[in-house]
């Protein structure tokens, strides 16, 4: 029968030889899960199915089975990752400052990995892989509790991540796979603060609740994402669309993607409607205030609750402010911490909205939407922090490690 | 009527003023803080001797009464603790890293302060005036929760460094000091997630434990000091002993003073005896392994407990190794994370010991005493992170900011 604690206990032992492995070992052994990936490929794809089948007939969304499928070219893009995973410089061991005292004491300090790491997601197959690759290069051993809806799929890119580490001589309990999708293991494992040093939930922000509010364990949030783009007087026009389109259009279902539009009253006429008019034409709902409705053909009066709303879909909330200090008021009122744009030729108030606006990525004259680990250059991401302790934004696997004080005297001792 | 939630939205209110001071500001206003604190010491005096009054007739430790007194020396000690961290560079708006993507965009990393920090503490007063320092130095304002204990102490030390912000223009709610002892305040504070960013309890483990359990806010836990000190069969005996010393004897009560003596079974008996002397000289009540036990005139024989004490007082639990692995092994299984010591003149088992290690803090061939972060160069510390989340052992200004990414580009979208 399947134990929780158990997969952690083995979690806790394997930890010590993977926090000891050298870089070129782990190295190794991160391309060796990007292979398995691929020799597995059509064992992975044929469970998949199954989930797919199971989701088709749980009348899952379109968004939530298009999180779910794997392909070959999903698949090859998982590899991908885990290559550039295995690329990147080793974030352990690291000496991160160092100085010496007046008393002769020479004082650093160096990265270490954390120790186990636990994730709690939905949907999405690739974060096992993404997941189990970062918190490996990290030194750490993790415990993978995914969603029941894939819970195949998982099962398969966990067998791979296993030959993988067999074939390295390394612990299998480096990666726990859960495989029994019963919630009550989540209950279970939340308790085990002496065996597991922290939890990731990434998913609905029902998840993410439950897990803060029952976690003994030291939990990084990412609540959902509300991410504004603000359209100042001085934007460039044919930018701002562009980047309008992207944020909201693209990929509509994922937490980077924009939901609220800000547009600064003193652009033209022409302007405003050249705006309003490129989010008609790709049929994205509107949610307008007041002032703002005239520019649209069809639009709903918005609420506080659209500016509040993660909407995950072609629909936007829509406001014109009177001023920068409006955009910025707007945004400190309903932000998520998670992303926030602003369109401006002005280098001095981009530098402005660069200061007052502490989301965890603050972007001039760039699409909300890279705001990702992979875009911004970590290789994969684990999740992006939106509460501001440890990690804030998209973590990468130096997201996964902690600093000890090293002091080495010759006899020192304290007056 | 006293309210905490009052208390935390003027913190909350005023954390947007104080995340904007200039370094210069911030250091003005330090200085005035000391400042003020040296002008208002026969304030703080009398009125700390009401506290001490109290404490006598409550029958509180020597080891509490000693840790609430205040007089000129401590005041003034205080006074240049804040003048140090005036001094230190400004940790908000460092660029940490910085680097340009393929596509054009420029990412960097930048440290911001955390918002409004709690801190739950008990008994020492200078801790309202360290922890107001150093959250105010990184930008962020502060909730002060001292105890019952010290509750006269902390509002006259409040007092002064209110007059400070005033002198400066600084909005009071940047340091908030909780005037009613009650426990419910305690309670209430640690459900207000909406207005602080991390809570960090200081005091005895049922303080900490209550926090841990009872936060719905971010919690930096520092549980007990079990501080070993491992002496090799190659170490300095010179050395070894007046380590040993110092961290057991200098300092009792605190918590990085030394709880348990590993000796390397393959020194000299002499040399054995020699530490054991030293020990006992200093009647330090010892808890010995049956090995080690013929060393001492007057010991009881140790148990698991006394592995797992952190005695607080001139009281050590002695236990014979059989090698450097044997040493590692017992602090592995018995180390709190705080502080571990290694006395040896061999490089590559001092090297080996930082390895394998994690412990907050590792030494060389230092006194475990040097495990604060006004003696590691820190100006004062906000605490000992035991838990490796954030931060990991003593936290000076740096560790109570994170970093957020600013992404600036030229129109780019994603593809």
């Amino acid at each position: 029968m399947f134990s929780i604690t158990d997969l952690a206990e083995k979690a806790k032992k394997a930890a010590n030889q993977v926090a000891n492995l050298t870089a070129e070992q782990k190295r190794r052994a991160l391309n060796a899960m990007a292979n398995q990936l691929r020799l597995n490929q059509s064992d992975i794809i044929s469970e998949n199915k199954k989930d797919l089948e199971a989701a088709a007939q749980n009348n899952l969304s379109d968004a939530m089975i298009d999180r779910l499928m794997l392909d070959s070219e999903r698949i090859e893009s998982i590899a991908e990752a885990l290559e550039q995973i295995a690329e990147q410089n080793d974030p352990v061991g690291e000496t991160r400052h160092s100085y010496k005292l007046e008393n002769g004491l020479q004082v650093k300090k160096l990265s270490i990995p954390l120790g186990v790491v636990a994730m709690i997601y939905e949907s999405r197959p690739n974060v096992t892989a993404d997941a189990a690759a970062l918190c490996f290069k990290a030194g750490n051993t993790v415990i993978l509790k995914g969603g029941k809806e894939a819970i195949h799929s998982n099962q398969a890119i966990g067998k791979a991540l296993h030959a993988a580490l067999n074939s390295e001589n390394i612990d299998t309990g480096a990666i726990g796979i859960v495989t029994d999708p019963d919630r009550k293991h989540m209950a279970e494992l939340l308790t085990l603060s002496h065996l597991v040093d922290l939890v990731i939930p990434r998913g609905g922000e029902g998840l993410i609740k439950y897990v803060s509010e029952n976690s003994r364990i030291p939990v990084i949030q990412h609540f959902k994402g509300v991410c504004h783009l603000y359209i100042d007087s001085e934007a460039d026009i044919a930018k701002a669309i562009a980047i309008l389109l992207n944020g909201k259009v693209q990929r509509p279902g994922v937490c980077n993607a924009l939901e609220t539009l800000l547009i600064n009253k003193d652009l033209s006429q022409q302007q405003k409607q050249q705006i309003a008019n490129a989010l008609q034409e790709q049929n994205v709902k509107i949610h307008a205030c007041e002032k703002s409705m005239p520019l649209f053909k069809d639009a709903t009066l918005a609420t506080t609750e659209d500016y509040d709303a993660e909407y995950l879909a072609k629909e936007i909330a829509v406001k014109q402010v009177d001023s920068f200090e409006g955009a910025v008021e707007h945004i400190h009122q309903y932000s998520s911490n998670h992303t926030e744009v602003i369109i401006t030729e002005n280098r001095k108030k981009a530098d402005r909205f660069i200061r007052v606006i502490n989301a965890s990525v603050v972007m001039v004259n760039a699409s909300s939407r890279f705001s990702d680990g992979g875009q911004l250059g970590l290789g994969a991401e684990i999740g992006i922090s939106t509460s501001k302790l440890h990690a804030y934004g998209p973590m990468g696997a130096s997201s996964l490690t902690t600093e000890k004080f090293v002091v080495v005297g010759d006899g020192q001792i304290r007056n």
